[in-house]
């Protein structure tokens, strides 16, 4: 099977799994799973599954599905949260059929993972631990713009959390269906986890620098709630975006005015970088590989990107 | 173990579950736990598990918790869909952190019973299609009511789904649990969907009938939102409330006055009082025990209770 037929039987699965006999949640779990999105999670699992020799695709494809509901399923509620109204280039499941519809989407596809998850007795409690991880990092993203403590420190806590503990578990499921070492096990973690970190350092530089249609979804939320990388490297290190821009006319136009005259960009990309260099040096102790040299595209893709 | 010992050990599970050291879901976990609650799902589990000779607490006591969890979590998340602003006698989530923490609170709530059941193999199937079920039933109960479709039959697959279901679940885990006989694992379901039933027939007459401080949440809900037993049966049968009331001074007023005045809460407890019934005898299948008559005990506090 090609990466492609495998990623072809995940987003199968993805679809079966969500055929409810409850309209609402069949038709807004299509909408949004249909919409596409990069599937870089699902896709870091199925290639580490690869590079480790791994051929049972059936048993390795539903954990993959797994892994992107549980990310399918954070984004239509962040989108609740946000008020973001554009998603993988469509209206958000929140836009379209309201906040209460939204809200029980969310859940359905939380408890579809769950539901995929049940027969992978050893597997399980690491997506669960990715799982209570991300809503950990959302919270604390919350709570950081509320308390006004977006620091850099914080901001480093957040991403691992919110983002790159669940690319680590793909990563990491990847290697443990395969039938992996421990020691090969925590290098693909390292690789995962490290991917993840840059992805998010991107998407934030995205989110200030790149506009909604070239994003897909709502751009500038990051900054419109006082949070990402603009808050915390925005505000030249001070507490954050809400103490820097006190009793100005604008605020949020001067942060980003401010953000893209500096330097924070530039940092942003040197940190994406040298995250990515250590992630794909980590892949050291893999074999070389068609599906090894996929992983160190799928990296440099992750810093490369535009949108 | 007695009974009380036994809960007082899915209490400590819960709450030692949810003691993230992100504050803010430590502390609206906490909040909500704390409050109590009726605990019957729990303590269906754990009788029927004493009721068919199970002695291991620490097997049983966290799927218990798990249970609770998911009817916690799915309460956080109604409080924010119904605007609920007290809940188990306090302020409810919502109410206290406002709709992002409500939220991301009864995401983490979900994700710590996916934690809890990871090692439980052959049970965790059972308690995702629960939850299944149960979200797919308050997004049909929504989708009536937006539809304006909340038929007597609607109404009664409503409460199948997003009550009964998790009730059934209860009672089949604890008999699984306990290594019970498919017959008896039968029989216990059967039990645990009438008990079910019964139970949300009961609240929704007492959300028509008793005051938001003898209920400990939030009277008049389902009547404020068209929807629920009154919904269901205070049309004289005819589509719903909101038909029924089209074109009226203060139409849930009159609504609750023609319930009150009618036959609709004669027939409701006639119903549960069946449904009771029902649930007794499946349980014929049990030997006489302290543990069985305890479950006879919950089947009939279930129908006379008054909050």
């Amino acid at each position: 099977m090609t990466n492609s037929e495998a990623m072809q039987a995940v987003d199968n699965i993805m679809l079966s799994v969500v055929n409810s006999d409850v309209k609402t949640l069949r038709d807004a779990s299509k909408h949004i799973l249909d919409a596409g999105g990069k599937r870089i999670r699902p896709r870091l699992l199925v290639t580490v599954y690869q590079a480790l020799g791994g051929t049972d695709y059936e048993y390795a494809a539903p954990v993959a599905a797994a892994v992107e509901l549980v990310h399918t399923a954070s984004v239509v509620h962040d989108d609740i949260n946000d008020h973001g109204v554009v998603r993988r280039g469509r209206p958000s499941v929140n836009a379209i059929w309201g906040r209460t519809f939204a809200l029980l989407t969310g859940d359905f596809l939380f408890t579809k993972v769950y539901e995929l998850m049940a027969p992978y007795q050893d597997l399980n409690i690491d997506l669960a631990a990715a799982t209570v991880a991300l809503v950990e990092g959302e919270t604390m993203q919350a709570a950081a713009v509320k308390e006004n403590n977006f620091t850099r420190e914080v901001y480093t806590e957040i991403i691992a959390r919110k983002t790159a503990a669940l690319f680590r578990s793909a990563a990491t499921l990847g290697a443990k269906l395969a039938g992996a070492s421990n020691e090969v096990i925590d290098a693909v973690g390292v690789y995962g986890f490290n991917v993840g970190l840059a992805f998010q350092i991107i998407d934030d530089i995205l989110d200030l620098t790149a506009d909604s249609e070239q994003l897909g979804k709502t751009s500038g939320i990051d900054l419109s709630q006082g949070r990402g990388y603009a808050a915390a490297y925005g505000g030249n290190g001070q507490a954050g975006v809400a103490v820097a821009v006190a009793d100005d006319g604008d605020p949020m136009k001067k942060i980003k005015e401010r953000i893209l005259r500096g330097d924070a960009i530039n940092e942003a990309y040197e940190q994406a970088r040298n995250l990515r260099d250590m992630a794909v040096g980590a892949l050291v102790v893999l074999p070389d590989s068609a599906a090894k040299r996929e992983l160190i595209e799928i990296a440099r893709v992750v810093v490369d990107r535009d949108r």
